[in-house]
């Protein structure tokens, strides 16, 4: 079959062989795939990573012990656990130590014409979820995932940092609470995106000092210290992105202003479902670009440039 | 009057003019106070601070408009607002921006026969507890407060890292909690105060991966990524200690491991004296030597030195 491959250069490959479920795996028909700044690490060395790229998704269903489940339009979670370690037990199998993850560790991703993941990761999506859409649940549910770790009250003074893929998918979730946001970026056109649904921006943190909640979603250290200077004493700051390497940070200020840190990561998947099934986010503006397959060498080198948004890869048309 | 002044160097001096307090603060007459490590922090030009040193006290309120307060044992809270901000409206005096802290930011300390403090940050002092434990009021509140910014429960498995007097302090009142607590040291005759009092040491730090709670009271960096490592996967991080310009941390682990990370500092009062009326916490064995105001210079010398615990200055023999 069709795949991109990253085996220490990324490569389009024809003669993949389809993947062979085992028991307790469904056989999934890649629809439509986004391109996520992870993939762009993965190619840059980060997990150390060879294999089939790609973790973002919506498919159909081709094979499934359970054949209630074949033909069925499906997103799926990225984490597939050990099933018998204490987190694993504890329903907390992406962060299970021994873990595969979709494109990412130890498990063929999903930019190929088919690929296989647990039926326990599998979440059917509604009809009114078109697949441009379902494609950024695995994303939004991240976003979401900050709502599951930090309590944000409608009276909370809250700041998103960086207006990136992330940025954008996390303002429109916190904006949800009706807390007092505001976003800063430095791109216009992006900001837009936000400004249309009557969230505040701006194009620099002026003014925003002492707020209860601030979101880092920059991925860059300075994104970090920016933040730790918005943030009010005894108020939360939330990390969404990860780093190249260590970060000089300014520790004892956690200290001193009683700063609580809070990182989090992927999230639930039954929620960003129901959020797009309510029109409650909308993901289309923050579509750069949809590509054929055939095209993804392409759709990298458009991905990794600064500024651009999520680009898409269509590997089948059936919808 | 006798002070421990500190202008760019340490000096004791006898011509120190005697307090005057302002309207709604009294004048303390010390009885016995503490050294800190911020003391010896500021010595070395920490925070700026020029003026008599000293934090941690108990005294006898000397002269207040309210004639009920004179006699009274008292000890206080350092941290002076400024009374009009939202953080002090908020009953936060400590996180106002334009407070005063004694002996540490824009008010004298209490090394020195006498000192101002505002009457609101007085607590009268039990008859139970007596002066070489009440000077301990103010740390022992310091590691009180890890537990208002964090939930700790009686399954937890809960670890320090640091045998110092921060870290033997914070190890006694986790340890009310009834949680499954080991306190990682590298002096065996600290961590021995703790033994004998039932409590789970160890010289390293190995097994004691995956803890839930880790709380970092080393001041060094190399704590702080030792607590890290051991922290589990959704676990809390607290730090209780401060650190010398920036650190280096993987910030990274924090967001893929979705750990919270909890800054604390100065706590409440009123639980640290109901902890020691109770004789909940042992402070004596936390006594590394007293020394009499004129020896104030000794003193500091003493405490400076690696290992050495708590060093009492004796200002006045009053009980």
């Amino acid at each position: 079959m069709k795949a991109l491959v990253f085996d220490g250069q990324l490569r389009l490959v024809t003669d993949r062989p389809e993947p062979a479920p085992p028991s307790g795996e469904a056989r999934i028909r890649t629809i439509l795939a986004g391109i996520c700044n992870t993939d762009l690490e993965v190619v840059r060395g980060y997990a150390g990573f060879h294999g089939v790229l790609g973790h973002e998704f919506v498919g159909v269903v081709d094979w499934a012990e359970d054949r209630s489940w074949i033909g069925r339009r499906v997103v799926g979670e990225i984490n597939a656990g050990c099933g018998g370690c204490e987190m694993c037990r504890t329903s907390q199998p992406e962060h299970c130590a021994n873990r595969t993850a979709l494109g990412i560790r130890g498990r063929d991703g999903v930019l190929a014409e088919f690929f296989a993941l647990p039926v326990a990761n599998l979440h059917p999506v509604p009809a009114e979820v078109p697949d441009r859409e379902a494609v950024f649940v695995e994303p939004l549910a991240a976003a979401c995932q900050l709502l599951e770790r930090v309590h944000v009250g409608p009276t909370d003074r809250a700041v998103v940092v960086g207006d990136g893929k992330l940025g954008l998918l996390v303002a429109q979730v916190l904006a949800l609470t009706g807390c007092n946001l505001t976003v800063v970026g430095r791109h216009e056109e992006k900001l837009a995106v936000l400004a249309r649904r009557g969230i505040e921006t701006q194009l620099s943190d002026e003014g925003l000092e002492g707020a209860d909640l601030v979101v880092e979603c920059t991925g860059h250290p300075a994104g970090f210290q920016a933040a730790q200077r918005l943030v009010r004493p005894r108020g939360t700051l939330a990390l969404k992105s990860t780093y190249h390497g260590p970060v000089e940070a300014d520790l004892s200020r956690l200290v001193v202003d009683e700063i609580r840190v809070v990182g989090s990561r992927c999230g639930p998947f039954g929620a960003a479902l129901r959020l797009l099934a309510q029109d409650l986010v909308n993901v289309e503006p923050l579509i750069h670009a949809e590509m054929h397959l055939d095209e993804a060498l392409a759709a990298f080198e458009l991905a990794v440039r600064p500024g651009i948004l999520k680009v898409l890869v269509r590997v089948s048309p059936c919808e």
